[in-house]
């Protein structure tokens, strides 16, 4: 028997309630739709991501033996809603926003259209997904909006929250325009481009410096990039100088310099100088230690000649902003559209698409939120991807959804690009959505009731 | 072929490295201890926890056939160094403070005792596992400080970053005192106790509240708590006021009721009084929504009748500290003391131990931290788990190490386990280990010229 394995990793209460729709029966359509609620502070886009690990999880959901005995152990459930989940699988549709796609509050990320248990059941793992690579992806395009022309890689498996969030940083980052990663696993899995140089302890455990850097050009002779700061940044660097001629007369060249603390800008302008007066000029200054979009900003503002940048934890566990403010909501359930209406968290009821307006200069000009079967001018952003359990297209390429990525994100308005404070971007309700909205409050009891 | 995996879960720079070392023959023994910089900003104390993940992974820690033909065909290493990585095994000691014990920074959390090869690569996952497991312990703890009493409840799956720190805040926070979680997986696999109610859809799928509490406590006879607040809270409270009676007459008994918007404690008084007029004055209200420490405290002031809590995003990511400054440094090696001197990250060399001395009241009075074989007065808090890359002792069952937790958090100062700002805990560096950082600096000659 299988161990009670991935169908139970959920909150308790989809099981409860399933309980209670196999109960009274209710397998009709049910209709969510996840979208965020708000923007972090200072944030002025989204860009979708973890579509491809979402649909995986649809196709695969199902119940174990293992997972059914644990069921039954709990004493928690009837026999036959048990039995019935054996047969369990994801039959229904999604359409969602394309990865890589900037989107904004309100504007449904996915929509899931299956019968109520099973559309109910993906509730938790589903935005365990999708909210954490589009909150990291999103976290990324800042980054990289922040170093334009810089080779940026993630720095950040040790410091990001467990094994899969390490692995899926590496994904979101890279399709938000990261140029690579750290994480090994991620190159066999994801077919990103792996960085490394070296740690401190290298350096440490050879007797001194200048020895260590001789070892690690001779054991990786074509990817040669030292720590230069173990000890004294600028000492380290007149190392390299001396070093440089001999590994030339060897065939190896020195590819790069790190440093990973004190004043970066300040000890990278120095080393420049002495690589440079050193007949080094092509070896290039990478940088390191605990770095976020505002010092991003500050070296380009002052022209620090830093040429790429390793950035961790701040990166995966997006520590500015280390969630969004995300639900996935029943919006229709048998033909009828639903709408919560707790203070404070209201929702927008039925299914809805997204216009998406482009101005004279191709920019994005302003969104809009209708209801699924209006028309409007524009492109609708919600495409169908999942039919009857199945995927649509085959998976896209990564590096064909990083390359459209960088294309969107060049379409956002220019003060939106900016990092600083900018007035959001315009996101229009329809005037049928606040229709319905209206009719959903008047035509529930509960709902009325609350209004009054 | 197994496909590339777990060893892979790694920095480059890791393996890297390694190639450096297996040239060079450098398989002698490497000291390396992991340890906390500084505090979080507001927070008093941190809580170990992870080790037992830890251990399990250094157990395990192989390259499988999967693993070695990606190096192979990455170009980037010889084959003769490829080829060993198949023998390699963990075969070393590892000593640690246990899981729920309080520590400080620069104390160490584990040291890992192994050829440099084996320390080396253990780094990058072994940081992972116990960073994270760590963060949220220390974040759990101040949550149950600050509701004493209260029933607590990890809510945090959804938002976690991806399904293991899903799985492992679970486990963390119950480690530090929660009374469980809502993750189903986190029963099976850790045997901690799981609570679920019901979510808005559950409501939003019926045509009327009333129909859907009723259906729910069908359902789930011995778990009636019902949720209260997705069109009116007050008017769900005399829902259930009104349901009660017709349930009991059924055997059934309403336990709670939740409500999850609005201002918690005005509606949980408004509710209370409603259901104590009703006859319900055994009905526990529960309540969830976005909770912090700072709330907790604030309804603990105000003597709020809430009887517990779902604690979701800001529990399982950490939101108001989502990493801890930690770094697993090489402190000795082939028997020499090792030390890094990089500007603002310089550590105490050596192998060291924390002896924490208890005052007449049995409370922690202070700590000292000293070279491993030195002696002093107090309790040593870093202790042999492995050897020759075995447990040395059966896993703890998650139930013990809590109680002990609970104990262990209750002999901290009175004014640290308030949440307000305290002054830091005594942590003193003995004389010994100040005079093994200078002969340090002394005898490495490259550290030598940092300092001149």
């Amino acid at each position: 028997m299988t161990p009670p394995g991935d169908a139970l990793l959920t909150d308790l209460y989809q099981l409860t309630m399933l309980q209670g729709y196999f109960d009274r029966g209710m397998e009709e359509e049910a209709v969510f739709e996840l979208f965020v609620r708000k923007l972090p502070a200072g944030w002025n886009f989204l860009v979708a991501a973890g579509l491809e690990q979402a649909l995986d999880f649809l196709a695969g959901l199902r119940f174990s033996d293992g997972d059914r005995k644990w069921l039954r152990d709990s004493g928690r459930f009837s026999p036959r809603f048990i039995e019935s989940l054996a047969e369990l699988r994801f039959t229904g549709a999604v359409e969602a926003i394309a990865e890589g796609t900037p989107f904004f509050p309100d504007e449904p990320l996915i929509r899931v259209i299956a019968p109520l248990p099973q559309a109910q059941l993906a509730e938790s793992r589903l935005i365990n997904i999708l909210h954490f690579q589009t909150l990291i992806a999103s976290k990324a395009a800042r980054l990289v909006l922040a170093a334009p022309g810089k080779l940026l890689v993630d720095f950040g498996l040790r410091r990001a929250h467990g094994a899969e969030a390490g692995l899926l940083a590496a994904r979101a980052s890279y399709l938000a325009g990261f140029d690579g990663t750290a994480t090994v696993l991620a190159a066999p899995r994801f077919g990103i481009p792996v960085f490394g140089t070296m740690a401190h302890s290298f350096v440490q455990a050879h007797d001194d410096e200048m020895a260590a850097f001789e070892a690690f050009a001779r054991a990786q002779p074509a990817h040669v990039v030292l720590l230069i700061d173990t000890y004294d940044t600028e000492a380290g660097a007149e190392k390299v100088v001396e070093l440089a001629p001999r590994l030339r007369a060897q065939g190896i060249k020195v590819k790069g310099v790190r440093i990973d603390s004190g004043d970066l800008a300040d000890h990278a302008r120095r080393v420049r100088d002495i690589l440079d007066r050193g007949g080094l000029s092509s070896v290039t200054i990478f940088a390191s230690g605990n770095l976020d979009e505002g010092d991003l900003l500050r070296f380009a503002s002052e022209a620090a000649p830093i040429d790429g940048f390793g950035i961790g934890t701040r990166l995966t566990t997006s520590a500015s902003a280390p969630y969004l403010d995300c639900a996935y909501k029943l919006q229709e359930y048998a033909g009828r559209p639903r709408r919560k209406r707790s203070e404070g968290k209201a929702t927008w009821p039925g299914r809805k698409q997204v216009y998406r307006a482009f101005g004279t200069d191709g920019c994005m000009a302003g969104d809009r939120l209708t209801l699924a079967d209006e028309c409007c001018d524009g492109e609708p952003l919600l495409q169908p991807v999942m039919r009857g359990g199945r995927r649509l297209q085959p998976s896209p390429r990564l590096d064909d959804l990083r390359r459209r990525t960088g294309q969107q994100i060049a379409l956002l308005p220019e003060l939106l690009r900016q990092l600083g404070p900018a007035a959001p971007y315009r996101v229009e309700i329809s005037l049928s959505l606040h229709a319905l909205a209206a009719e959903v409050d008047r035509t529930t009891a509960d709902a009325a009731a609350a209004r009054r």
